[in-house]
């Protein structure tokens, strides 16, 4: 077996390739790929992960704890600047602002606080046991049984991940079965594991629940926070993504993750709106 | 009965007096009020009322849908000045942040997005039924059966809701029960009604079901995102919050708020830290 030989410095993930920023004292440039895409759109999560990436080489803390991103137009794909003001730096805490544009135009704003989770000390009581999924070898590939031609309308952004699910996803073939809530198996389709940063973009990497409720052409994300709670043990995640108020268009999505250890690594819930198929 | 005669243009309840702001084009004045504490500091659900009060004078649209706040440094009673800086504003959606600062110091920075819930068109599904509870009548005021020292030491936050709960909290007199979910009926005591903006408040004017499970002196919030998904009916409030991650001293809250209709009006998530006790 031959190795491919990268240029060095070369990420060798796809995620670290996609998500490098160069720059620094809180001006960044960054690539917006199109490996990650919704439709012809960046996902949200993918582009809050290379905002994430320039906050933390901007702030002295290494964890993110909390950040929120406000989708204010889509990204394209393509060059774009990411300032980071750091609004306050404290031993335990801080805070910054993110800021992504490409042209004229601000793309998204993000606001996050980041910390040291392995220097948190403090009690700990935890409810949160992962749901009870079959072995992901018992499960499905969530593209498996697609035609060709539904597999090719997939999202690039699901080509990048390795998600498995205990039955077959019915709304990509019409079968709507009207249970807004889905639950699987993901990691990276080339092996990288997972860690804080990365959680932001597994945070908002399955579809909307809500198509197997309602057709949609579009379920875009006004605003996303993610709570990054522990650092991720290798290996694969367990998810669930559930959907609880659709109303008049808008609908929150809350999204859970929980490492091989059974810890829930990360809590995430956006605010999103729906854009009727056809 | 004598009816108490107030000077022209003072606002008639305490929650509206207290979220005055003044000023326009993005800067405004308020005060941050002693009357809504926890502890010694303002409560954050209440300083982020002020603060979307300042952002909904300033952007076109008139429902802020979410919104988030960054909880810097515990904020001091008196003056302060609110810059509020319009991101993005279209004709359905609107993107604003907010930065609160007494003296040289920033204190709370907040991010929200605006509509307008009545013109919003769209699906909708909702599965997300109130809890059940007794009538307001057969639950217990939220701060009977405390002694007159423990009564004192109650949050001024509290004074000026009437929360309501199936059974007495146990914590205050000790008694902790280990389940860290809170249920109950609140209302503005002065019998304000409740709107958009005060729900910011709402969520965040439960005393933390934490401290069902352990003593803490306090539970400061680092961060607060709240949705509001519905204008809601005058009258009482329903609520849920728990927790179910405290790890390390840094827990999530989820709160729910449902009006008199049954409507899902609003649903929090906060990240916090804890400060144990003694």
């Amino acid at each position: 077996m031959r190795h491919e030989v990268l240029p060095p410095g070369t990420p060798a993930t796809e995620f670290d390739a996609d998500t490098t920023v160069e720059g620094g004292d809180g001006s960044w440039r960054a690539v917006v790929s199109d490996r990650w895409d919704v439709g012809v759109n960046p996902n949200g999560g993918y582009v809050l992960a290379l905002m994430l990436r320039a906050m933390g080489g901007t702030v002295e803390l290494p964890d993110p704890l909390t950040v929120t991103a406000h989708y204010l137009r889509p990204p394209d794909h393509g060059e774009a600047s990411i300032a980071v003001d750091v609004i306050r730096s404290g031993r335990r805490f801080a805070t910054a602002s993110a800021s992504l544009r490409q042209g004229e135009r601000e793309r998204v704003r993000a606001l996050a606080t980041f910390g040291d989770l392995v220097a948190a000390e403090g009690p700990t009581r935890v409810d949160a046991p992962p749901p009870e999924l079959p072995p992901p070898e018992e499960c499905y590939d969530m593209l498996a049984g697609r035609s060709p031609e539904t597999l090719a309308a997939a999202p690039t952004l699901l080509q990048r991940f390795d998600v498995r699910v205990p039955q077959p996803l019915g709304w990509p073939l019409g079968e709507r079965r009207g249970v807004p809530r889905l639950d699987g198996w993901i990691r990276f389709r080339d092996g990288r594991p997972p860690d804080l940063l990365s959680l932001a973009l597994f945070a908002d990497a399955f579809p909307p629940p809500i198509l197997d409720v309602i057709p949609a052409s579009w379920v875009p994300t006004l605003e996303l926070t993610v709570h990054l709670r522990a650092r991720p043990e290798p290996g694969w995640l367990r998810a669930v993504f559930r959907t609880r108020v659709l109303r008049d268009g808008l609908l929150e999505e809350d999204g859970e993750l929980w490492d091989g250890n059974g810890d829930l690594v990360a809590m995430s819930r956006q605010l999103a709106t729906v854009i009727p198929a056809g």
